[in-house]
């Protein structure tokens, strides 16, 4: 999408040929800084440090650290090292494990000689079906919007939760890609941004994002979603998953599942976006699914931009009180209206999956 | 209650016999700090900036708001608009209303020479009645908390929403005065506290309060409460309100509606706590209560500690971006497990409510 009139993908080989360009998130919206990756270990802490964060953008790092990695040494024991440093920095997100696997899948049986240049071959074909695939979700997605909009004759108000846009993923975007195609296509809308606590994704990339688009919008708190429900001021909500089981549950950032509670008890349709890299076909069941604990400083402080320019960290809780964060939690699929994917809408359900990806059938 | 080992209240006279000190709650938790009101404009200053909130404790400083009118002019229309001047102050919360109709219904009688004396009596006992009664609801709701513990032989795990501690009442809280009466008779509690954006009267005040009571505790964000009901983490809840209908709709701080759906969501049993004063016999329905508009710079905007020991407010959202700010919502009474008043626990409902309240059956 565009920053400033510029087309940026979220992630792209520099000039060098080499290494790699990301948008240092964690600067975002106070700031618009670019960071080179030149080893798998800056790779590994931008993932862990969440200056590249989001599903589908972790997974497309990873590929692209597992090629630095093979620049420095190719051989299947460095490239096993890489790949575990590379899976260890976040538990919860599938296309992590899923794009490292790939990789490894690809190369291992390679000679040496051969892996570099196969794995810059296919990390770029990661990061462009990632691409294609969004826009495959926001093709699908954005006809839900048209469809309100038809019915109301009105601006749809959509809800979102954290950031599921293009910032979360190479182009595009998960949640956000069906509000970008229906906004593109004319469709009146209108976004209300849970700031989403504590790391703010919300208030700081899906707000900033949405507003270089030119998407109507505002930020609340999360808790003010239920009102807002209870009043009729939001026709739909789409959210994003960072690990989908194969009966349908969804696990995505922490407050997903108190809104998809207020959309059921308030009869608001509620969907959840998702690439194929995202669903877990070997889980059942969302509570099986390991939810990641960050440090509780993320709960305890705050930063963001001082009057005078600068950016500064506060601290909101009195010293000596504990905070805990979890950074995720599971939406059962009877609360989810459906799943919107790049190969179109389905039921939250294993057979609903079954029916867009049948060759997952056992 | 203790603060540093001095029992304070929130509010006092000073030691002239006639103004009146308050903490400034604003500047917590990172400064202990009183204010001293002299007139009734610094006392409506004083709720509308927030520097007392709570609907309990909003009702005393109304009251003795009124004092400082009569001080200065005790004519009926000096005094009908001090009492306008304080009621527009804050839509939400019933307490004000019913302090400054009471003190009006009892003062405007007397003749002017009598006026000043009697105000600064009814304020006392609006103050004292005020502590009384949330002693009552900590007895009541203590029983509850110690019969979690009995059933588990366990830590009982309270969450609660916003501050409804005692700095949110004269003295003891509402939803928090089961927790100090259980902790100070030795039953093992633990309190989750929501930090509750956009004012995060939870990390501030709440965390603040149970910290200097010792009262085990930690602070997590709004968002994290449906995944710890989840995993069994939670026993029960227990919230204020600042207005119930009769029927027993609960409009409580913005998010409180979230964690009542979680808690049903989950089998939790979800409490309110209420002084008599916080009923609106004269509501039927919670969707007829008016929601308080706050401004967009509290959700736009944190203030907090720096590391050097100052005070600093930083903007966590993009410039540019829109953000709105309801300050409640309404838990219908269907979400609600009981209500613990100053009376017993009853039904959220017309016949409980008014099991306990029979001189309100008309």
């Amino acid at each position: 999408m565009r920053v400033d009139g510029t087309p940026y993908r979220t992630i792209w080989l520099a000039r060098d040929g080499w290494s790699v360009e990301i948008i240092d998130q964690t600067r975002l919206p106070h700031r618009f800084e670019t960071v080179r990756l030149t080893t798998v270990h800056e790779a590994a802490h931008a993932i862990r440090a969440m200056l590249v964060r989001g599903a589908p953008l972790i997974g497309a790092t990873a590929a692209y650290g597992l090629c630095l990695a093979a620049r420095a040494d190719a051989s299947d024991a460095a490239l096993a090292e890489a790949a575990h440093t590379l899976i260890a920095t976040r538990p919860t997100a599938i296309n992590l494990k899923w794009a490292v696997d790939d990789m490894l899948a690809r190369l291992t049986p390679l000679p040496a000689a051969g892996r570099l240049a196969a794995a810059y071959a296919r990390a770029a074909e990661i990061a462009d079906d990632d691409v294609a695939t969004c826009r495959g979700i926001g093709t699908h997605g954005a006809e839900l919007i048209a469809a309100a909009h038809r019915k109301s004759g009105k601006t749809v108000n959509v809800l979102t939760h954290c950031n599921a846009g293009w910032l979360a993923t190479v182009d595009w975007g998960t949640a956000l890609a069906p509000v970008y195609v229906a906004h593109d296509a004319g469709v009146p809308i209108h976004v209300w941004v849970d700031e989403t606590r504590p790391r703010n994704q919300g208030a700081s990339l899906t707000a900033w994002e949405l507003g270089r688009h030119g998407v109507a919008h505002t930020v609340i708190a999360d808790n003010a979603g239920g009102l807002l429900m209870q009043r009729g001021e939001i026709d739909l909500c789409i959210v994003g998953t960072d690990r989908t089981t194969r009966t349908g549950d969804v696990c995505n950032k922490i407050g997903t599942y108190l809104k998809a509670l207020a959309a059921h008890d308030n009869g608001i349709p509620f969907y959840v976006a998702l690439p194929h890299s995202t669903i877990d076909w070997t889980l059942e069941a969302g509570a099986d699914i390991p939810i990641e604990m960050r440090a509780a400083e993320e709960v305890t402080h705050m930063t963001g931009a001082t009057a005078d320019g600068g950016i500064a960290t506060v601290q909101i809780t009195p010293a000596g009180s504990a905070a805990a964060n979890p950074a995720f939690d599971v939406t059962p699929a009877r609360l989810v209206t459906g799943l919107i994917t790049e190969r179109g809408v389905c039921e939250a359900s294993a057979p609903g999956l079954l029916s867009l990806y049948p060759e997952r059938a056992t």
